[in-house]
């Protein structure tokens, strides 16, 4: 049978302001991408958020980005290699000393925003932040996205890692993700999505706009928090992929 | 023969703005208290000074302080229990991280500025801190300014701790620090502040201006990092407490 | 025929993170205090806010705050009389260059969070506060909160003022507002919140939930403009005192 | 007689942190870029910079960057035409605010860092900056780095401007400087800089390492402001042009 974990970005929430609703999303995802205070989240939403998804029995990851609040970590900075380190090895110790004050701990890690997409198209980059990771916790498992730099990244390094596609993008034969600004980009009919998922996780491949077939391995898909029906279309997401007969759980 | 740990508080620069003379005060105290971010110092200044305190075999201690880089940490901020706990939570894991990632841990933890006199008046604030702190690192050893809350509250968690005393202010007969806008408040004289230091050293108090002695625990004395003779004021306290016998070691 | 203001904060989304709905709420309102991105808003909220509010015939306001995003404005932090000086200066600076840079101008300043109620407190931080900001804007209004410190430091300055009275806050006998632990503090009936401001239009003058009056000027009513049901309330309040026939236009 | 300017950057302590000798430059130079507090300088460093500015007889501009005080503002951020615009306008009216309050007034602008280098390389940009600031203030004069987008940028927005050469740096042949990998980036000797100055100075050009001339606009020279002896590099670099028969006087 086939399995697959479903994550989502949370704890996105900052100071008065909220994001999301972690709540609802943690009774289906299995595993959360949590915000570390440089570019969403802070101390407070950090420690709330990983109690609420320690008691779903959902796995907890450090979800690293630059230091731009307001730009949400999606604009691009250019750091120096051990800047990205610094940074990577900053926010990863304060979600491990979150974790570890809640009687829990990180499973895994992922890169966020900008600073995702840099590492998905820089292989160098990606294993510098990577590395970094690993002298801090060389056990933790990186969600890296299927087919990019970042792949190329978590294999070179021999760690412990996971492939991640993405519910509702569709991708150019070259396994990129097409450009947000043509037809087709997103995927917006759950069904449509469900079976292209299904597809994906069978084939062990990612599967391109043209039927491409880009061999990888995908352990995880990324889902939605934020948006009005978010929610809504995580959970049928799951109900599809579980009536299918994929087993959802945590990698 | 008499013993005590030299303490100072470092990377404290921030981005482009050095402060302080880590490098030479790293040869001559055996702790660094190494600010984590919120009030001085940042990820790239927390592993540059971490480095330099491990290369040096200087105790590395975390120095967590509130989010206020411009007040320096100074400014007097009300948060709530757990506003408190998750801000040293926060910086205590980043800094955890930082010491790991270089090969070594953290020793100790001592709390910054108007949060270290707020928690100094108020021993329920301190044994909030405190406590999470001891969550997320059970045996990290707490330095408590001798004599006040701070004192209080690591005795009533039983935990490993060290009292701390101040190489040039002089002392309230209650064991408050005399008011720097009253005369004698800081002692300038090198000579005086030795053989200060030595009395408290030797007879494990307090001594007030006064001479009141208020017996404490005086296991390591904290000299200033900052200003332009601050290093040449250290090397002489180590010098004169050398000289006089004492056995200058980290705890 | 008694005539009113209404006014709300507004422009207090952050970056990602919205916040309240200030384009309905423009339509109720006669002023608009505008967030000046040290405890909430950035420049690009402030600009798409004065820009709403120009377009709506509002009044537009700054409405400065303590430097502190996580807080909301509403932790205290000590400053000295310089430091709040130039904190009010920089922020209403910014404010009157986006209203220029729209075609348009600032009418009047309103402090916010706990700035506000410090300064409601303390008339010697009301005088520093406002006379910063009257050396840079010389006629602008000081939107004060009735019979506090704030009244008392506008009309020592003898500048341009408006009295301000909280829509759904009951007072004290003395004119502060009931402590929001005590019952009755906050008055959610519509109806009766209604038709106490009436009154205290009518009579110029705070009404005690005693039923004590303490004469004041009553120019302007506050009303919330964050949580679900803002927009109705504020809505209601409007056509009620319209209804009883009072003139709402901006001051 | 031949007349210019000498600029620096100033005002870019931040909170605890000093930077630079502004007291001494002042005697120096006759124009001051002050930062607004996004990049370096904060309220309260904006306010006495620009009073030892006004008491100088030393023209004020302000010197807005990207939010980004950890890097300088030198690090790359990408931002929307709006952002930009905003970026601008906010910093631009916190410091005329300054001026204001100290009873003088802002003469010009010029950029910083990151900016002011994306801005020399892309017209479209430079003129979207210059636009938000003339929107604000229309009489304000631009300092454009000579021979780039940025004086294009002037030149096409027909305002008030002046160009900018550097005092050490050395030039390619199509007018960009040579970058500081390549030997002789750096002018470190004074009499040559002083010399190279004058040639520029008097020909109204600038003149490349291989004495190709590119004619311009040289209005003012921009001085380092910080470094162990920048002040007396800026005070031989002024006597050798006022020895030279050069009138040095504010644009």
């Amino acid at each position: 049978m086939a399995k697959v974990d479903l994550n989502a970005d949370m704890g996105e929430s900052f100071g008065p302001w909220p994001m999301g609703n972690d709540a609802a999303l943690l009774g289906i995802v299995t595993s959360a991408n949590v915000a570390c205070g440089w570019h969403a989240g802070d101390a407070d939403t950090m420690a709330k958020t990983m109690a609420l998804a320690r008691d779903n029995g959902v796995n907890i990851g450090a979800h690293p980005g630059f230091a731009d609040l307001q730009g949400f970590g999606r604009r691009r900075i250019k750091l120096s290699p051990s800047e990205l380190e610094n940074l990577v090895i900053y926010q990863l110790g304060a979600a491990q000393a979150t974790a570890a004050a809640l009687g829990t701990s990180l499973r895994h890690l992922k890169l966020h925003g900008a600073l995702a997409n840099m590492c998905a198209e820089d292989e160098d980059m990606a294993r510098t932040a990577y590395s970094a990771a690993l002298r801090v916790a060389p056990e933790i498992v990186i969600m890296a996205i299927a087919a990019t730099a970042q792949e190329r990244a978590v294999r070179a390094l021999d760690c412990n890692w996971v492939g991640e596609i993405f519910a509702d993008r569709a991708y150019e034969d070259n396994g990129l993700l097409v450009d947000r600004s043509k037809p087709g980009a997103v995927i917006h009919d759950e069904q449509e999505a469900s079976e292209r998922i299904l597809r994906m996780v069978d084939e062990q491949a990612l599967i391109s706009q043209n039927g491409v077939k880009i061999p990888t391995q995908v352990d995880t898909i990324c889902l939605h928090g934020d948006g009005e029906t978010a929610v809504q279309i995580a959970q049928t997401l799951r109900d599809n992929l579980s009536n299918a007969g994929v087993d959802i759980q945590p990698f």
